[in-house]
């Protein structure tokens, strides 16, 4: 069965991201994983980390060694922290490998913007250069057939599917962009800590890295070519009490007035033939459970005359569309695949 | 691309049974979704009860209609409450349709039993004499080319599944069996009440239905044909805060003594080949997680020396192998296809 | 004990507001429950409906009935749904009796934006003239001595104490601010519905009366005196999965340029000698948790030059501050005791 | 004020004990907490590692030295991990110093048995002999006047409140007890790990320490104390996701046919007098919500004739009355103070 598959390794496999990969993957009809390798143990069961793939996977963990993983594998997916997918995926593309990259490192052009919010040096810009933004429903003629795709952030996605098509059609105004946006606890991965302890987490909420996330510089980047200038945001990101999704609150004042209705059809227009957009009725806002496992994007809004701004809603898993889910879209679309192939899941609800 | 399928119904689209019937059936090769019913709405699209079926199923909910059912699809789901399928199934069963009911109204062979646990009259003994009782892994090759098969209960597949294997191989005593089970919130359905209510479930665990809930007889019952005689069993139920899973501790004491790698010997040999149950590795305990979203069975052993007892616990998603899962691997049974036809899910995790 | 306390009646004592009232004021020193009230039930303990409460207060709940209450009590806490007061209040206050109201129809001083929000008709312009609106360390001296308070919003109260200091000091822009709240769900009361079903609520977050919330124009309303014009916010209120606290991200531009350590100071100063006012440190925003059971508001700040905004969050717990500790403390300031008389409960971690 | 109170010092008082213990002696009429300590922190606010507790203590940490607790406190309070108060408690007695604490270190009489379970070398014979087991409802007599009180485990507090008052009476056989235990994350402690990660725990439910738990022998100890007989349990605990709270449901068969009421009358005789067991109704089983934050032990029963066996469920808050709470009654019992006093806590619902 597997000889017309193509061999996929992933790297970080002991992670969240790297078992969302494998999840997915297992369904996708071309792609079968091959190789987990990961930095912090090696020729141990994967399912020893990870029972939940009792029976279903057999391989060991493997250490990092881009020879190795040439022989076994065609497309690497690296679920890494950052500063690890600088340094490896030179050494990937050089073996001749296709590279998804689910870390920060390849997605800020400039490297010295890289350096200031992420506190360490860059990858090279040779590398940066290579590597395309993978927002799939925005760039995804532009991965086609490439050999390095860098994969958006989780926020990022959920804001910039929401803002894009408002930004592009300049019936918002860039400056006064403000994204509030929520997280569940397993975009924080797998590592232990005092901010992933159940007993500091449940039942409370807290607001993290205001005004200095990481992801601030990323949609920054990308609204403003959105908008064909340069666009600054305020954007706050909050820690609530569930394990996965994404809800972004976004707040622009509009342009001229437009009614929620006229926001729909903008959207739906733009978004139109994207399998995994979905546009909510007049009057209704998606919740995070409605896409929950899911590769969707659901976008909501309401536009308020007393006010002079559009409040826009959308939600993703953070887990899917905001990383594992979204990556294999671009592995299809890199491909030339259908853009939806391995990931017709509907949510799982409740 | 429908015309080598089947077409099913789903009566009681709008509960979480019905829900989960419509996500599993998505992912069928062999089963289109035709229909769905329910007695409460009719004429609006399922959609508006379920938002996260929004592009996915495009289906109105019709009232519930042997005749119209018929011309509509070859086999119907009854995702309903106690007392509608008694009524129900032999009419559909008249229109040539085959059944698969989720609900314990054909579970019990005596009415009399049903009647005293369900507090409501029984069906009628020529319907519970069709209906066979669903449990695949041990009924399995009774269920081939059936027309009416009765879906175990979430709390009796768990426990039934995690005692069988050691009651047949007389290791254990059936009188000596306690079951102390724990669930999510979803078992409960979708109703509104204060039981559901997350002011009072959240953040609180409690026991309920103590030494009346209704899936006692039925545990009762198959443990009697795997004992070949009468057992009388201790069973309770705790409401604990999650949404899906089930947790079944039970405790028994053995006839001579055993340890926990026996036990593993002997499940493993007992479920051999059937794909949905996987038995720990010994000193490794399942957790409710590690099954999420899929329709395994996980089981774990501690035989106790000082106690003379062996505690086994077994898991299941009580929405998936606890009830549409298991519906479907009926179905695939029934109709003599692979038992885990479009049932291939990695649990998701976290 | 009792012949030197105050005796106060509780209507709505089968709600969560009227039962976080009875556990506040069983600690008070000068107050005793005397009566608790129920236009659902009467005549049945109130244990009956709040196990908790077993062998902590032996009372009957009584149908409301103002002669009868006031044979019983000097004050009388309405914990009721929106409606009830309006009516209710002045029969009160003919009798006699203090009133402290928990509930919206007080609170707008304009009884066409209470219509235009509340969809019910308003208070009479004679008891509205009559209450006070009770935010404690705001309008703490004009609640000395009166005898009809109208204990604010829980989302007014987190949100009103983060920003009035700031827009008093005239350091942000008023036409600005974007107000992001997210709650709990015990500010839904004990009603059931789709709204509060655990299965709906558990693992997702969503954002609902968008742009329509009835706290809206009490927002406005306070705001505006403060700024001494009229002034119009942006809104949205978010539900998650826990039960109690609230947060409130508020966003606004600087008038001029202001760094985080001035806006500490400038709140420091401005709630000295406010018992229930944390100001956190640089660099340090306050969780649910860390005020959960307690009648604290703990703000954080983070003034951000490249957007020329500030972040100001605020906490509470919805129960306490936003609704039962806050009626309490208005009750010690309308009767001249110390303000944090009862209140004095550390919050409860974790 | 604080010069008629007694002064405690509290070692461990960064973890969620030691919280606890704070959070209740703010409300004691008789006791200040005069100096905090902790083996890993020194020099720093408490409320640098506990926020929650800004402006209420304004102690620094310090670490553990004896000589210098005896300056400053009158009885210390041991929340420390396994093997702290072995060593500790002579060094404090020998100042002269009261100790209560709150670890397993003097709990069982049986040094080898600790060694057993504990994997640690026992306190010496000398300190175990001095120790007091604090469990206030069964020894509240023998801890009046004591210097060494060792403070019962959450488990055992549960368990042991709703077995003893059965096999005192000979009502049901010791030998066929089986305890089934579920408890909230906040029992694991402040420490990070997989094992306290959101992601693992949230939307689980697992059995762990499966015949292996070292609460097992305290409850045996005292149990055959009660039954005069070596008694020997099956006991497993569940954590399940919520923070706080355990419950215990525990299954015995009957000595003679006894009714439900029989079981609630016996307990509400034996208890009668004690202020924190509430016996439930007949019909009604408590919920650990409804001790929340109190240092209540509810306790329900279900007698049944099919099994010959009763069905007891007991619930308390693990961190009050199954640590800081029975902590403090301890105290109190220990100088002759009433045992409620500061400690009349209503629990907090919802």
């Amino acid at each position: 069965m597997s000889k017309d598959k193509i061999k996929a390794a992933i790297v970080g496999a002991t992670g969240y991201g790297g078992a969302e990969l494998i999840r997915l993957l297992q369904a996708h009809p071309h792609v079968e994983v091959s190789c987990v390798l990961s930095s912090s143990s090696s020729g141990v069961p994967l399912s020893a980390s990870f029972p939940h793939l009792t029976n279903l996977i057999e391989l060991e963990l493997e250490s990092i060694e881009p020879a190795n993983i040439k022989a076994k594998a065609d497309v690497v997916f690296l679920a890494t922290p950052a500063g690890v997918s600088a340094e490896l995926t030179p050494k990937l593309l050089e073996q001749g490998l296709k590279v998804i990259d689910l870390s920060g490192d390849l997605r800020l052009k400039d490297g010295a913007v890289y350096e200031k919010w992420y506190k360490r040096p860059p990858a090279s810009e040779d590398v940066l250069a290579q590597a395309v933004y993978g927002l799939s429903e925005i760039y995804g003629e532009s991965v086609v057939g490439r050999a390095a795709i860098s994969n958006p952030g989780c926020f990022p996605t959920a804001t910039l599917l929401g803002l894009i098509p408002a930004v592009k059609a300049d019936w918002i105004d860039p400056a006064t962009i403000i994204i509030d946006a929520k997280t569940g606890v397993s975009g924080a991965g797998r590592g232990t800590g005092l901010g992933t302890h159940y007993g500091e987490i449940n039942e409370s909420v807290k607001a993290y890295k205001v005004n200095a996330h990481q992801h601030i510089p990323e949609i920054e980047q990308v609204l403003g070519e959105a908008a064909g200038a340069e666009v600054v945001v305020t954007f706050t990101t909050h820690l609530i009490p569930m394990t996965r999704g994404i809800l972004s609150t976004m707040y622009a004042s509009v342009n001229e007035k437009r009614s929620t209705q006229e926001f729909i059809d903008l959207y739906r227009t733009f978004y139109a033939g994207r399998p995994f957009v979905r546009i909510r009725e007049n009057g209704v806002m998606p919740a995070t459970k409605e896409v929950s496992g899911s590769n969707y994007c659901d976008i909501g809004f309401s536009a308020d005359e007393r006010t002079g701004r559009v409040t826009i809603v959308s939600v993703i898993d953070n887990m899917v569309k905001g990383a594992a889910g979204q990556a294999i879209q671009n592995l299809n679309l890199m491909m030339g695949w259908d853009e939806a192939e391995g990931l017709r899941f509907v949510p799982m609800y409740p």
